[in-house]
């Protein structure tokens, strides 16, 4: 098998191939431009590749919810050609195949639940925390959707004791994406998160706020592996932050060995490093090939 | 098909016979005591009834994961005798036949899937709030558990900018259920909830709260429902309090006509009244019925 897979993020796309073994065999990356420009160059890419399936895992908001007039659409976002941009119908026009189509973080969950940190587990969240901060949501072997699709990056927070910084969400102020994404972080210290120090109180604010997030989507879901990945937790001293804040927020409460023995293995960074999205994008890709076979 | 029906609340028991068309034929109820007294009862009143399959909702934590070695148990309760007891291993020494079993607030989001104010759909959410405060989750088409199973009850809450009460949460203070539950409103105003008029700032705070983690749980996991039942939503004040106050924290965030124009028909009162955990009990009983069918 062929697999199409492209991980369709704000700032770059990745495209490429894979198989039912989940091996990656060819990849590109290009920045992310508007429509006219990228979209010829995934068709490009593609083009004499004779792909069995397309997976895509797209940012967002976009519109997963099958028989929607705008299925298959990029919706409200403010980037410049996507807004209301039907992404998935100008790919199937030039290839004919069957689509997994989801959200990128959607995606990278499916990622880690087939070959990553989760692998043979029914639940994980994937956390991306980078630019902006997405929750994928993975529960019961399915991705879950619902209504439209998990946004939990934007819960609202309880605020950290020493922390008098507004926050920057444009809809929410202090959310988690106001007050812990990175632009949030550059923002309340002046500086770029990678320019400081570990040790930094920064990280213990960070941490906080992740933690408090993560604990609430514990309470809400019970899932069997959180995964964090992104950008800003590249910073690896964050995770035994965001462990010990968890276990103290939940305070025994969830009676579980991952939680109160085993955090280490239960809070961890993506299996698939920074591919989840890629390999999530295959995997989707992989699930509408089966399912348009079991169809047939 | 005759299904027997069991709701098992921490302070009273519901057992019926039931049917495939959602129809209750025939109910018992009687005070929740410990399981020596309890669960005589509950067997006297199957004894000749002649069940295909029993279905159970019952109060927690519980043990639902199938495989554990206290598959079938309530665990870690305090409440006398019920601590660590092999409820559904009881039963099935007792009667023989399939059973569902889940907990009380996902057997009610599942009875409201089934038959009531999220028929149809694939997601819902079942809040009560009462003597405590749990959520049933539902997802795509499947009863969420996870890890353990859904425990929201118990989420962080941010406090109102005039509410200096300190919540009564044995594990977690001012969490939601610290904060909302029925106790915790008699515990902040010194009268019990039914007693204090329905424009008292009381319920302003309590909605306040209750909104807080249903916008979390709207960003999430997108349900496209939310179904708020329980003693202290018989206050049917408090549903308009609680629309605008989640529709204030998303502001407009989510672009979902369910949540922007019809969200008098989004946040609801159970469609199955005060019934819907004996009617969730009963729809788990029907599932392990036609799944022991699928399975010959």
């Amino acid at each position: 098998m062929r697999i199409g897979a492209i991980e369709a993020g704000g700032t770059k796309f990745v495209c490429g191939i894979g198989n039912e073994h989940g091996e990656i065999e060819d990849r590109i990356s290009f920045p992310t431009e508007p429509p006219g420009i990228t979209l010829v160059k995934v068709v490009s890419y593609f083009k004499d590749k004779q792909v069995d399936a397309i997976g895509i895992g797209s940012f967002g908001p976009i519109d997963i919810r099958p028989g929607s007039p705008t299925f298959g659409y990029v919706t409200t976002t403010p980037k410049p050609g996507w807004g209301n941009y039907n992404f998935l119908g100008t790919l199937m026009r030039e290839f004919p195949v069957p689509y997994g189509w989801d959200t990128d973080v959607n995606a990278a969950a499916y990622g880690e639940a087939t070959w990553g940190a989760a692998k043979g587990l029914k639940s994980c969240l994937y956390y991306t925390v980078g630019t902006g901060i997405g929750i994928g949501v993975y529960s019961e072997g399915k991705l879950v959707h619902g209504l439209v699709h998990p946004e939990g990056g934007h819960v609202l927070t309880r605020r950290h004791a020493d922390d008098d910084f507004a926050g920057i969400c444009p809809y929410h102020g202090d959310c988690l994406e106001g007050m812990a994404a990175g632009p949030a972080i550059e923002a309340r210290w002046k500086v770029k998160g990678d320019e400081l120090p570990a040790e930094h109180r920064a990280w213990e604010i960070e941490a906080f706020y992740i933690a408090q997030s993560i604990t609430g989507a514990i309470l809400l879901n019970s899932p069997e592996k959180v995964i964090l990945g992104g950008g800003v937790m590249q910073q690896s001293q964050l995770f035994p932050l965001i462990r010990n804040a968890v276990k103290q927020n939940l305070n025994g409460y969830i009676n579980a060995n991952e939680i109160l023995q085993q955090m280490d293995d239960y809070i961890v960074p993506p299996g698939l490093g920074g591919h989840a999205g890629l390999y999530g994008a295959l995997a989707l890709g992989l699930s509408a090939l089966k399912r348009q076979v079991t169809l047939m």
